[in-house]
């Protein structure tokens, strides 16, 4: 298999150009996913049929003609795997939220393989149908993030649950994130041996929480799934939300790759965390709303603050919004993948 | 009058205690609050009607007891006195939203003693019912965050509009947030000839934008309303939401105080910006929620991080949460009040 040039960008290897992917780009903006969702019978039949979560992240994949693929998935499955019911009406929910030290100890054990062999399936086919130079990611909530779904049962935007025992019952918290970082690491580690190129941890909880629980609750326990996906040998990337002021601490973690949002430029971005790190970013998805005119002005500024430097990888600074023109998304790809450095 | 040691603390002089407020003190979580806006007949007559104005004011300043009152008032009204059609349903609405040059050359000017008169009249009547030891704080939203609202009318959680402005025509933004600054920075300085102790700028909708325009649309037109404020010698408190990767930048925008939200420590907080302003903050809302005990807790840590040094004013890291228990609002501000540095 020849190294793929996004592997080498996490690897802070030199690339003969600066890779590309979308967070969240097999997703409802695009009209073809919208009918496959229906087809498979909703979200849910859409993450539990292999050919379908295939067919998902292929399809986007190929359309969008980006470096890497990232399976098509859902950060609420460990959960559910660990015995807790899950609904989708649209959106996850869990009708019975871990609240106490008992909740968290009723969190069942599982094999990824078993449990989740249907993810497991639908890496090997999507493996099989990706050209050998586009890498796939595999990917989990961090333990922060889906903990906090699970505690919270429905997510509301000031993560009250959470917050009472983040700062009221902090060994119940320290309970459930062990649980869950078991858990996810697990599954983790699953997708990459059934194929994934790469592992991407999604925290988008953990700038929610003040400053020292950020370090307690968000980062002590990511850092145990990087550690555990580390080991496999292949590139990890962890990304959070609204956490650039501790971004030093974020690139501590033992990632490869440090994703940011457009809170911060990647320039400084880079002057915070030297190169001890690659780093992904950093485009707010916002932009994508505006004419391709624009468009391309702001990916290419993007790629001159980086100036074509090793260890680098384009993406937005969240997930693509649903209401995206899929045709913005594709001009910047092919943005990041015309440029070159100026002199 | 003698000088209130809120005033103090703002220039950071040497005081008593440490001074207590609460962002949004005056608001739906107490019962009070809930039927005086009925009796009023809702948000807006409680707004425009100077008795009801005096009397949320200063219910929640007694109740509570606090060191300083926040006028009763909303951060749309001057896009309203500029011509701007509002609708209250019950959050604030703009049917016809300002996204064009035109638009933003239709804002006509205003008086704000007269268009305004009644949010002057409310602080008259508050200012004479207040005892004399409390500061009452006047505010506006800084232009970019007033201008938000206007642009998108009804405020989503992706500010699209806002930001297809931004990014793909400054130019049209420049004129919208020239006008709006104008007109915020002429009722904010109405207000305090009206009575105001102290002018607070809220600029929540700041760290939305990326990195370059948070500096050029959001902290440029802050600055113009708070040296149009600092004219009148009162204490300027300058508050933005998630730019703490930005904080030195903030700090330097001519306020005398900083506000400081829970994503970042009061210590780092302190650290970063050094001695050239005085911090508020910064704890966060949700802590509100838990028990008694952990609230003072909370408030302890965060009153033992700044030592009783001067120039810090205890607060909220945004505004109070609709659900709080009001009891427990009351004991964050009785734990301040009684605090003592530990030798």
């Amino acid at each position: 298999m020849t190294q793929r040039r996004f592997i080498r960008a996490c690897r802070r290897e030199t690339v003969d150009r600066i890779p590309v992917w979308l967070m969240r780009q097999a997703g409802r903006y695009m009209r073809e996913y919208r009918e496959l969702k229906e087809r498979a019978g909703g979200f849910w039949g859409l993450c539990n049929q292999p050919e379908a979560v295939a067919e998902a992240t292929l399809f986007a994949q190929k359309w969008l003609g980006t470096d890497a693929a990232i399976i098509f998935s859902d950060i609420t499955l460990p959960a559910w795997a660990m015995g807790l019911p899950l609904e989708f009406n649209p959106g996850p929910r869990f009708p019975t939220p871990v609240r106490s030290a008992n909740d968290a100890r009723a969190l069942a054990n599982f094999d990824p393989n078993q449990k989740l062999g249907f993810v497991m399936e639908g890496i090997r086919k999507t493996r099989a149908g990706l050209p050998n130079d586009v890498s796939l990611i595999g990917f989990v909530g961090a333990p922060l993030t889906l903990a906090s779904y699970m505690i919270e049962g429905t997510p509301g935007r000031t993560w009250n649950e959470l917050k009472k025992l983040a700062y009221g019952d902090p060994d119940t918290l320290h309970l459930v994130l062990a649980r869950v970082a078991e858990a996810v690491s697990a599954h983790a580690v699953a997708q990459v041996q059934a194929g994934c190129d790469a592992l991407q941890l999604f925290d988008t909880t953990a700038g929610e929480l003040a400053a020292a629980e950020l370090h307690t609750f968000a980062f002590a326990y990511a850092r145990r799934v990087i550690e555990a996906v580390k080991k496999t040998g292949v590139p990890v990337i962890y990304f959070a939300r609204n956490v650039s002021a501790h971004l030093e601490a974020a690139a501590d973690l033992g990632a490869d790759v440090l994703g940011v949002d457009w809170g911060i430029s990647m320039t400084a971005a880079r002057k915070r965390v030297g190169e001890r790190v690659a780093l992904m970013g950093n485009l707010d998805p916002s932009a994508l709303f505006c004419s391709p005119d624009v468009v391309g002005q702001r990916t290419t500024a993007i790629l001159e603050e980086m100036r074509g430097a090793p260890g680098f990888v384009f993406n937005l600074g969240h997930g693509i919004l649903p209401e995206t023109p899929p045709e913005n998304a594709r001009h910047l790809v092919r943005t990041v993948q015309a440029w070159k450095p100026s002199s």
